[in-house]
């Protein structure tokens, strides 16, 4: 066999995977891994897939495929207040990927393992003659009690978000060559946000104690605060007019006012929506400066059921649709 | 929305899913589950993927898939002498997959839980233009120093073997329609074998203490032994005459000797293979008399590397392949 042959899957675990793994992956050499979780910890995990052409578009640069399929996943730990550790990879790839898109998507990995101190736990690699279906499972912990459900709501919370919405439902929109009359600097921007968003770890795993509830807008900013509220048996007012907006979303709602509608329901921002006492919000505030993330009151709970999306005129502003249907 | 429109994603889990999550699933309704293990173990975890086509037909009946995605997964925990208690799935389903076949999906899912005594406590429902993909991970658990790994194989162990060997390999011909000279009931056996394992885990959670390695057999006997020998540093002869095979395969194989190298290397079986000292093959017999399950020494290890397999002459017996690579 050459050296240029083409690896087996045995060759492409060794060679880009296994230097991914941590103690408890033994090396991806055996049938399953072993954890050591920290003492007096709860387990924490979910699971999250994306598919080639749905979730990115085919030509996305390999390392950005994967930064995003492990940050969905963390995104989903920080919005339970968990602290990550681990993950596991299941891809199902075609054949016209080679290796130098592993070695990309391996690159990628590597960079996020680095920044979010995670380590791969093991996996399964198998073809498939469809887009590429890649699957990642993350392992985390919290305090016993300390997770952030969704169902924990009131009646007068204030209703908070990080960051800023919008920039990944316009940055899919450049992507797909809209938005033109924007900068290059701005169109940049928003297609950085939706390609590789920003799990908020540090103010998620911060969060246990002044957050009654708590979900990751990944739906859109409407939908998600309709599962907030339907988890927690509560209504809210969400005004569309505090919603933070970074510069290059407010240049191109300047552009074009009807983008409002995508910014409030467009999918992919990663950004945590959550519900505090007023009470808390100085202590929220004092976090939020210590770990960088902006955090801006939008709204608050009621009583009832739904949410009212109110315009910066303070009327019912109609939306078309909440959000994203994966059917 | 009448009452027959197609379920949106949320529909789905509600209907198809949520029955099945356990209290650390919390409803499929949150971000993440939460899970409280045993004290004083470890975790285990492992995670394998299917996809249409490749891992099953178009055809099989759906519950049959969910059990195969099942069992694959908690053959691997098995073979590490660990206890299944979860998993979390992520489905990337084309739309011509609709509710009928979602629900014997979940009916073979559910049927699993009850016969292993797992939980799904959450994952994920995508979309996809091409094949359905597949992925499972599956969470267990061990004592602390018990789990069995690939690598503890010494020369001088004996090499023993689950239940029947090349079972799954010759379902897989049935089911493309080859082997048709055979009984009608001999091939509904050996397809029932290839469409739905059966995971070894009253055997494999009984070996901790008594086995020195273990894998699972999925690539094929003479494939993964060769994963054990490579794992241990060592050699091993597979004496091809004591391969425990079925009434069906025995019969097949008088039919046709050249299937002797289909039984021996191809995969699915999901047996357990294992190294033991031959002091603890007394101890191996009882437990297995005891769990119900075959237990039968077709080899050992020997000093040096790579896997010998000898014909029932005593003979070295050439293999055209020696298993199934996934690329």
């Amino acid at each position: 066999v050459s050296s240029t042959a083409p690896l087996d899957e045995f060759g492409r675990i060794a060679r880009f995977f296994a230097p991914l793994a941590g103690p408890g992956g033994l090396g991806l050499l055996d049938d399953a891994a072993i954890v050591d979780l920290p003492p007096g910890r709860l387990l924490v995990v979910t699971a999250d897939a994306m598919v080639e052409g749905v979730h990115y578009l085919p030509d996305d640069p390999p390392d950005t495929v994967a930064r995003k399929l492990l940050r969905v996943n963390l995104s989903d730990l920080a919005a339970m207040g968990a602290v990550p550790r681990h993950y596991l990879m299941t891809l199902a790839l075609p054949p016209r990927l080679g290796e130098d898109w592993l070695a990309g998507f391996a690159a990628g990995l590597a960079a996020d393992q680095a920044e979010f101190g995670i380590e791969l736990l093991g996996g399964d690699s198998v073809a498939t003659s469809g887009p590429a279906a890649l699957s990642v499972t993350a392992l985390g912990s919290v305090a016993p009690g300390a997770a952030i459900r969704r169902s924990g709501a009131r009646s007068g919370d204030i209703l908070l978000v990080s960051g800023t919405i919008g920039d990944a439902a316009l940055g899919l929109r450049v992507r797909r060559g809209e938005l033109s009359a924007l900068a290059t600097a701005d169109r940049d921007f928003l297609e950085g946000r939706y390609r590789v968003p920003v799990p908020r770890l540090s103010l998620g795993t911060g969060l246990p104690g002044l957050a009654h509830a708590m979900i990751d807008v990944s739906d859109g900013l409407v939908a998600d605060l309709g599962h907030l509220c339907a988890a927690s048996g509560s209504g809210a007012v969400l005004d569309a007019g505090a919603v933070p907006l970074s510069p290059a979303s407010r240049r191109a709602l300047a552009a074009d006012p009807s983008l409002l509608s995508t910014i409030l329901t467009g999918g992919d921002d990663y950004e945590l929506l959550f519900a505090a006492s007023p009470d808390a919000v100085g202590a929220i505030a004092a976090l939020a400066r210590a770990v960088g993330v902006i955090v801006t009151p939008v709204g608050q709970f009621v009583a009832g059921g739904g949410v009212e999306v109110r315009g910066p005129d303070g009327r019912h502003l109609p939306l078309a649709r909440t959000g994203y249907r994966h059917f």
